[in-house]
């Protein structure tokens, strides 16, 4: 199938556009996208810029463009629209109906979402992300009494990247603790895990994902075997029915989804808004 | 003012209604908005549960409701749109129009954005992570030669979440170096990084705001004294310049901005996509 470009345009970082416009793709199989971000906007010069680069696509043979764009600058939009392409311009679809319901023009000014506006918002979520460096992988600092939540899981069942997510994304405190030899010959959670009881949330996996994640990192020896990954997904499985600790599997899920759903189940409340 | 309650409905984890949502709202100021996220609604009972809660803001009193939907699910759409509120679909508005450039229908299926069917870039993402991880910081490894960019700055200038960032967000490999005493009194970078002159990327700050955040780490002593920051940010300035070294100030930019302008000025290709 003959390639089509698809382009992400923004007077911002392009990760709403991005994130929109991926969406939608992921709603049409069978297709030959090549994805384009053409971030920071912000002059008539950048805009013909684009306009250039689009253009250049569309002549070249391959299908006419698809163009999501999240510009506010009404200049700048006028100039962009002359590019060729399928043009979806999301706040000429959602801005109208919005000012109309809050009875107030919207400032089209560039630069708000994702903004430094929120300087509170930055600094929670650097320390949220702090947080999760100082207590991944029952490390250091064990601050356990300040965490919203403590994973649990056998070694790459995706404990740390999801606490960084939770940290990074929405702000909030995720500590993990990974499930080893110890917990499965005495079938039992340390103290200070069983006096947090509450904020214990895990994550098992199937045995042949986990093997296929381990041998990335280490291919030879037990690590990695069809044995041992069954027998700690076992014993792990074990440890939450013991202690009523809920849980998920994440084999199909990506991390944005397996955070998500941690929030979901647990009721922890976002520090911040994407 | 009067509260608003604003929804980002979905039959996945949420985060694009959010996104778009969010880059909306932040158009319009000094507006009261309460955000609530209902995800995963996959099942008519779903469905209902939302349209209640929505129905339950919309008569408390306050004004009304606005409802973000991305639900692909053409008899959970239609359930929800009953509820009283403003709809803002997001596939309605956009679903269309592609349809009939692409000569295709829509899946109409839920769960293909953000999700698992891409096994590559879930692996990709926790490979970057496990790298950043590991090359924080000037840290343990130091695998400069497989880093796609090298963070350098002093500290507490976000070179850490930047890397997070970079990793899950992009798959990128990035690393960091903080910039110390010891390449202050020299004026010089270690051969290890200047050998790899290309990836790096200078991290600044304004002196004030550098200041805010140490406090916040460790209120008392020279780490976040004035004339601390000054010298050390005046001293990384320095090796910049005789590196020739491309550098931003971070002062105003959110973690989703900086990470987005490196991969900007420097040309790194994403990985993976959001």
């Amino acid at each position: 199938m003959s390639e089509r470009t698809v382009f992400f345009l923004s007077d911002q970082t392009g990760v709403t556009a991005e994130t929109l416009g991926h969406s939608l793709l992921t709603q049409f199989s069978g297709q030959n996208f090549r994805q384009v971000t053409l971030p920071f906007i912000d002059s008539e010069d950048k805009a013909r810029e684009a306009v250039k680069k689009i253009n250049l696509a569309a002549d070249s043979g391959a299908e006419r463009p698809i163009v999501f764009s999240t510009l506010v600058q009404d200049e700048f939009r006028a100039i962009l629209r002359k590019a060729k392409g399928l043009h979806l311009d999301i706040f000429d679809a959602f801005l109208e109906p919005m000012e109309n319901e809050l009875q107030q023009k919207s400032t089209h000014e560039a630069g708000r979402a994702h903004g430094m506006s929120d300087i509170d918002s930055y600094m929670k979520r650097i320390e949220a992300t702090n947080f999760a460096l100082a207590n991944d992988d029952g490390g250091i600092t064990r601050n356990y009494e300040v965490a919203d939540v403590i994973l649990l899981g056998v070694s790459r069942s995706g404990k740390t990247p999801t606490c960084l997510y939770l940290a990074l994304q929405y702000g909030v405190y995720a500590a993990n603790f990974p499930l080893t030899d110890e917990e499965f010959d005495s079938g039992s959670l340390p103290d200070f895990l069983v006096s947090q009881k509450e904020k214990l949330f895990g994550l098992t996996i199937a045995p042949t994902r986990l093997q296929q994640i381990r041998k990335e990192r280490r291919a030879l020896g037990q690590y990695a075997s069809a044995q041992q990954v069954r027998y700690e997904l076992r014993e792990a499985e074990k440890i939450f029915k013991k202690y009523d600790v809920p849980h998920i599997n994440t084999t199909e899920f990506s991390i944005e989804e397996i955070a998500s759903r941690i929030l979901n189940s647990t009721g922890v409340e976002r520090r911040v808004r994407p």
